[in-house]
């Protein structure tokens, strides 16, 4: 039987561990520098933490871990003979895979409240389950990657979040990047604003599809939903809104000029992009997008996503917003919060396409020793220890193979440097390096084989 | 209801993060300049790749996934009426947690065996789950760290293993580890001297006690076991053996004279020590133990096992071996590995015990910049964003909160600098500066400012 893993897994060769890692590294260490801090929590939580957070579907789609030992012990009879999958779930299950990074960070929240000093300011990049269908890009185990804040309604938080993007970004070579922003009470006002108060989710999901399906379709779509056409009519100035990000707030100001939430947002939004401006980004636009809704139900104030440059074909890179009571589901109310996620898959992608992995990534090892025989592999293994002390990698091929298989390993793992060490070199205290680039040969001594290897490439 | 987390799983908090991932760091590094190149396997892998590997008990402790769905439909109905948990639990499972890396790896190996270029030389350091009893520093969840090579049989790999393990405790501030060695093939040796080949495995895990129970003990153990007295009183210079490494060869070449796979031992024994011997350690003392076992059924020659210094009570920190057909499990013969694996959980509780963690990790933000307002934050925010850009740390307090509150976070959070910047600095371009430490405070420009802020402390 030929092995395999589950659908919708995946394992990671060292090529692609190199690049992912490269990726995360760029990104936690602008975490760091805008002052986020790591946390992990379980693989496994509580099935009570999970379930009821995600919808129904959501509750469908997490991994349920049996119970260990005599699990259906404790099952009951009548469900065990009906078949009904779901009730019993619940009595042999009470674990379950994490779903996402945001409740366990909210039951963290609460269970640490004592320990966190608030704001607190946090970030998590480890792996979540869902058993979606799997499909391009979508896997049953995937990596997210988080950064929030807790514990203060400062919009300030909010900059500091468009700039960790465009930092980010940047710092990966994807310029041109567009940070698109919207908010939940512009979006609450409007629907006010037609009356629609009551359907502000059919509302909003309708609008959020301007881009791709067109206004006419979009006002199909709200008539089926039920809102009336005199209302639709009152949106209009919406789809005709153009020019700068000041202009349309200009004319949104104009639009909401009744809806006391709707002014919020706009005061709101009309902060970031002023402040923004002031400060400058490095290479992302800015961009207001007042049809952007994401998962509604949760945001509460900005709204945010990040669109990868128009040379590539992918969805969102990235996406996050404010969302007021969290921690409330947990029972801590009042703690505002506001956060991003990096979508490291969509981004590997991006990166890939555009070719903006650093060359370097691709060299697994820097020098390798030819093994010529004991005496020859000790005296390798000394040059070796001296080269490793510098931050290089090396190692010595461990067999005293024909030189053939040698160099032909070198040449398959993409090693730059081969040095070659026999009894001439030995007697003389010197080492044989060859560039395999170049092809190139030289006689060297220890320090100048350290020198010449040392050299970035 | 608080919110809580299963038995046996642990949440990590900033400041242990901030450790495990500098002892994550440190060893990484050291794999890198080694040669060891990282991979990835699932938290998942198919229940078939997983169960029957760890014999019967570890079976019991593989946390197993619900398949998802309508799991019942096809679950036998008279397992299901007799409640047979293990015989259901296997048409209701067909995915598991993984529960160790080594596995896994040689499934991957064996999966991707047209990838890989032999010998290969990988590192992996993941999560694994086991449905154990938690105790003290027994988690359900906890990570692993294992470098392996695969597809060459050269006692060089050892060597470099044990270099490896120098380096990486070395590096961590860990002097004075002992690297006990020993060989599968000498234990199979003895017993075949004392002719007890048929009893080779409670004879060795008697011997593995000599250390705890002493040797009265370990005699009667192995009459227990039915091994005769004629036979155990052959092992009377075994228990004898005193002196330094070549010593104790030397006398056991004596006693193991008549046994062919007792000399192969010696021999590959004797060239590690000599060879050690010839390069040197950094700190780590290494030791011939001829008792050592570790989980033999395993290991086909060299078994190692690293122990803190003395100065620590705990027990081994690391471990590993030989051995020479792991992916046969798979269907792919032939192929020998060696590895050793680093005890993460165990490595934290030493170096925090002896206080080897560098001061330095405790530091979360570099510096913190004081709100006074809008105006005073839009100049924070510049200065801010030079400051990260030199790599360094750095944070705008969100709220303008009172003085004596944003000054409690800073000292909360560890964060060695302060700057405050009001109308007067704004008006003559400076910062002041203070010294969370000292208590000083000076008035700086931008420049000063970087500077000042950058010295290591």
């Amino acid at each position: 039987m030929k092995p395999s893993i589950p659908k919708g897994t995946r394992d990671f060769s060292p090529s692609e561990m190199a690049r992912r890692n490269y990726m995360q590294g760029v990104i936690e260490s602008a975490f760091q520098r805008f002052g986020f801090k790591p946390i992990a929590t379980p693989a496994m939580e509580n099935s009570q933490t999970l379930m009821g957070k995600y919808g129904e579907e959501g509750d469908r789609l997490i991994f349920k871990v049996l119970n260990s030992g005599d699990f259906l012990s404790k099952a009951d009879s009548e469900q065990l003979a009906q078949r009904d999958s779901k009730a019993v779930a619940g009595s042999i299950s009470d674990k379950a895979l994490k779903y996402d990074l945001t409740v366990p960070f909210a039951r963290y929240v609460v269970q640490h409240q004592n320990e966190i000093t608030l704001p607190f300011k946090r970030y998590q990049i480890q792996p979540v389950w869902r058993a979606d269908r799997p499909q391009k890009g979508r896997f049953r185990e995937f990596v997210q990657c988080d950064a929030d804040v807790v514990g203060s309604d400062s919009l300030w938080q909010e900059v500091e979040l468009i700039q960790l993007y465009d930092e980010v970004f940047t710092n990966l070579g994807l310029e041109g990047t567009t940070i698109k922003l919207n908010n939940r009470k512009i979006l609450s006002g409007l629907a006010e604003m037609i009356g629609a108060e009551d359907k502000l989710i059919p509302f909003t999901v309708a609008l959020d599809k301007l881009d791709k399906i067109g206004q006419d379709k979009v006002i199909e779509e709200m008539r089926g939903q039920g809102i009336a056409d005199g209302a639709i009519n009152k949106l209009q100035p919406l789809f005709d809104l153009s020019g700068s990000a000041v202009d349309k707030l200009g004319s949104l100001e104009g639009l909401l000029a009744d809806s006391e939430i709707g002014q919020e947002g706009i005061g709101e939004l009309r902060f970031l992009i002023t402040t923004i401006t002031q400060l400058g980004l490095r290479t992302a636009n800015l961009e207001i997008e007042l049809t952007l809704a994401r998962g509604l139900n949760y945001y509460t104030g900005a709204i945010m996503e990040v669109a990868a440059p128009d040379s590539v074909k992918m969805g969102s890179i990235g996406g996050g917003g404010r969302y007021d009571d969290l921690t409330g589901i947990f029972g801590l109310k009042g703690v505002s919060g506001v956060g991003i996620s990096f979508g490291l898959d969509r981004i590997y992608l991006v990166l890939e396409e555009l070719e903006l992995f650093p060359e370097q990534l691709s060299e697994s090892v820097r020098v390798l020793f030819i093994n010529f025989g004991p005496d020859e592999a000790l005296y390798a293994t000394k040059a070796i220890a001296k080269i490793r002390q510098g931050g290089l990698s090396c190692e010595l091929y461990p067999d005293a193979a024909k030189m053939k298989k040698q160099m032909g390993y070198a040449n398959k793992m993409n090693i730059p440097y081969v040095v070659m060490a026999g009894s001439t070199e030995i007697d003389s205290s010197t080492f044989t390096l060859k560039d395999m680039r170049t092809g190139d040969q030289k006689q060297l001594d220890l320090t100048q084989l350290i020198d010449a290897v040392s050299n970035v490439r």
